[in-house]
């Protein structure tokens, strides 16, 4: 049976991941998923961390933006389906990155926040195939599209 | 041995998924198979029951279409061989849809109708590879074109 | 000033390609329009006209869809925006198979059709970005998208 | 002389791209600018306005915004060079969308954007060609990239 | 009006060339023409003419090929449409390496050739879009393609 | 460790394939072959044999041609290397379009033929990455390609 | 009549692009030509001068080179043959990068060079269309591959 | 787990590739290795030695660039990282070459090179996701991309 990779993009400060992980795994659906890494200090530091200290800030952060893609770029690519994630804090602008980047490359799209950023993301959500507000929508997305299987419908 | 991806688009309230599939069974065949969700209530509700019901049927359809188009896009992205079926009834626009989109990407297409359809049907028949009635010979092109063998000639 | 280019595709026998292309010319606005050959028995019989009568029916049509898909083919490979009208009557499977074709391009899609064909093209509808019943709806868009202009907000 | 194509996206409350648009001219470089729609009452309207009211906002907002797409996807998708400008308020996360959707395009990227947005922004600026922080510096850019001047350098 | 682009690959002894020219004038269509070299001995000899001489006449006609290679497949990928003609001698592996080349890159390819080659030339028959005998039916084609016009039909 | 996937097209009356075959088995090559439907009559008649008798040898051909074409461009576009072999007889008008073909989808190719046919080949040739006499040089080819293995060189 | 867009990487210490410029007014051929910023000064501090000085050497380069990319890659992205020259001295690593990167893109590769660094260019060289060392040959080409002239054969 | 593709280019007298093998497997990352054949008189010698002598150089070296690129273009179209490497001595154009070509992929690219280089490389670097200096950094690299492992950070 095929396997569909998917990635999750975005915030990283709830377990949205592991929810919908957990669900994917009680559902048992053959899903891969891939993720930017999540431990937020050493997503910042990794550039310096390894390649040399900046004194620079501007410096110290494309160093590791620069890392950072390496892993993201090569993930979304892989991707059938990019999930991303717009938490209720910051300006997450590396999150709409991520969904203009996989929108041009034709992934599927599904876009996740609550209701109070629904004009703010117009144009991400306009570029979507979903915009769901929970974990267990995903999950459910990931169910019917995947088996086919619908609550109340298919058995 | 390499294996072969065939999806099989259009017409859903027959058999002949099944008969396709029983028949590549039969041959013994590497062949995985996809198709859309085949179970219409499902297939027209997905939309609403996972994300939220809509009032204005446009909005409900819409929503649904793009939930199943997650699948869809998908699958027929993977595939080496689109198969499009056109039955009797109905508009079937998706069928014609899903034709022309496997023809942008270059997959081999082949068609399958009935011979009152072989005018309305030309420009999608122009399209196409192979333009066959029956499952049986979507059978005998798969046997054919993965094995070499052809009924009569090798063996 | 850029120039856009917009292939008209679908339905052929009322008058909705002059009247988009009237409206433009008033509102002056740079477009090139293409289409398909409009002349419903040339288009049906340029094949055997030119490259030699066919006895059986099926090649007659197979001919003459070739002959035209080099002019479609190139037009939509051309177009900005793909314009795919359905009218009230006939199958129309062509017009569904240009709007996947052209999708799956990634052109900007938009649909017209009326009411009742709704849920038949939800799934059409759904790869638009734009779904419209009236010629001088898509002579709105187009003076939008061109130029900006919107009745009751840029003066 | 080659033609210089420029898509000025993002922020729509400050005259930045009118800036852009004196230096270019008083430099007489051979380029032509396009943007979204900057009035923003028409753009978030525009899709309500021309295909009919929706009582629901996110559907409204999903009207102007794939209506909006029309052009804004046409035009970057025409551009050599893509300027992102992200100003100091609001979340202006479509802007953050085009950056990614014109990386992935493999367009040639510049970012515009005080100190303050540095952090935040910096997946953006690491698949940048240039960070700037005026108008003025986006000028120097085109005189140079097009022409080979650089003031001090070459006369 | 827009220009079509029509590659003319293939043989070069008979004026076919001229011929479908010639037609096309009279007809006052918009179509620009292209064509590898067609003089003989300069297509053999280019290379080593321009590169230095050769003792082996395996390398002798790599060069020509290869300084030939820089103009016909630039040509090529410029076309909108490629005609392959193949004549009544030589073998003309040329024509049909075209014939694929073009083909890949989704060209409207139509062959043109005698009935006595008709089954050698099916694989290439089967890529194309029209397979014509004469440079008159060349030229009927290039004017239903572009202007509708087919006689007998359209006055 | 990579498996590499080798078409094996054109000529179908000597034993190249099996040859080649067996030194790559012999040398231990983690190689898979592909290669279009070698059994002559069922490669002619495959089209009238599935999908009905024509009694136009044209339209027999082209049922067949079109039918092949489903396993040899799905082959060909998964292929690492294109290996097309010229023999001594037949116009091979489709091994010439397959090296075409497979040229302009960036295959690597090697070229086999006699040195007869040396200066008719030469534009193929000149598009290939090797051009061998035998089959044994496609096995040592593999051999130093896969593992790094030359005779006199490498132990 | 088309024009060929002509790109000349490489070497900025000797006047071969003037060279070849002459020639090409003087033979009157339709071509455009583009380059990398010649002037060596400026080249590398372009970045600094417009984005701000930079402590560190390796940023200071970088800038410089970023900047100089937005103008490279768009042209080379433009051009149908892209000519590259090696000379005497220096690394000139970036003119090997160059002649990789419009290899990957398809484009049609002259490389010009000295009978001395033949060994060293070898994998270069075998990825052009033609090795020369003098800009009148690469004159010669252009004569040749635009207008079939050739000294000698063509009158 | 995704395995991952990593291509090593350029130097071959030193240990480099050895020592990032090695730190990849006490860390048991999934990653697969390629890099071209790097013994170097194979490496020269590969063309002739299979295809036939040649009396001239450039044709020697023609053979065996042509051979050596059906494994390097095929390997660095696998990959998802390609790493270059720059010694200390030689003109590595090959290096440079392999960069470029990787590089118009869309590959993820990371340089490796001693500081005396940094000016001479600076196009190259420019174009890379990390600029590192010892095998022991790639290794850093690929456990933090693959793993989220980064010392002192995550344990």
């Amino acid at each position: 049976m095929r396997n569909w990779n998917v990635y999750l993009s975005g915030e990283i400060h709830t377990a949205w991941r592991e929810q919908i992980e957990a669900g994917v795994r009680a559902a048992d659906l053959p899903v891969a998923f891939s993720a930017p890494v999540t431990h937020h200090e050493a997503s910042d530091d990794c550039g310096v961390s390894i390649l040399g200290a900046e004194p620079d800030k501007f410096w110290h952060d494309k160093k590791g933006a620069k890392v950072n893609a390496i892993r993201t770029r090569t993930l979304i690519g892989d991707a059938d389906i990019v999930v991303v994630r717009f938490g209720e804090k910051y300006r997450q602008w590396n999150a709409a990155f991520d969904a203009g980047y996989a929108s041009a490359l034709g992934k599927a799209l599904i876009v996740m926040h609550g209701p109070d950023h629904q004009h703010a993301l117009k144009e991400v959500d306009a570029a979507a195939l979903a915009v769901v507000e929970t974990p267990d929508q995903i999950v459910k997305i990931l169910d019917y599209v995947i088996n086919g299987k619908l609550a109340g419908y298919t058995g």
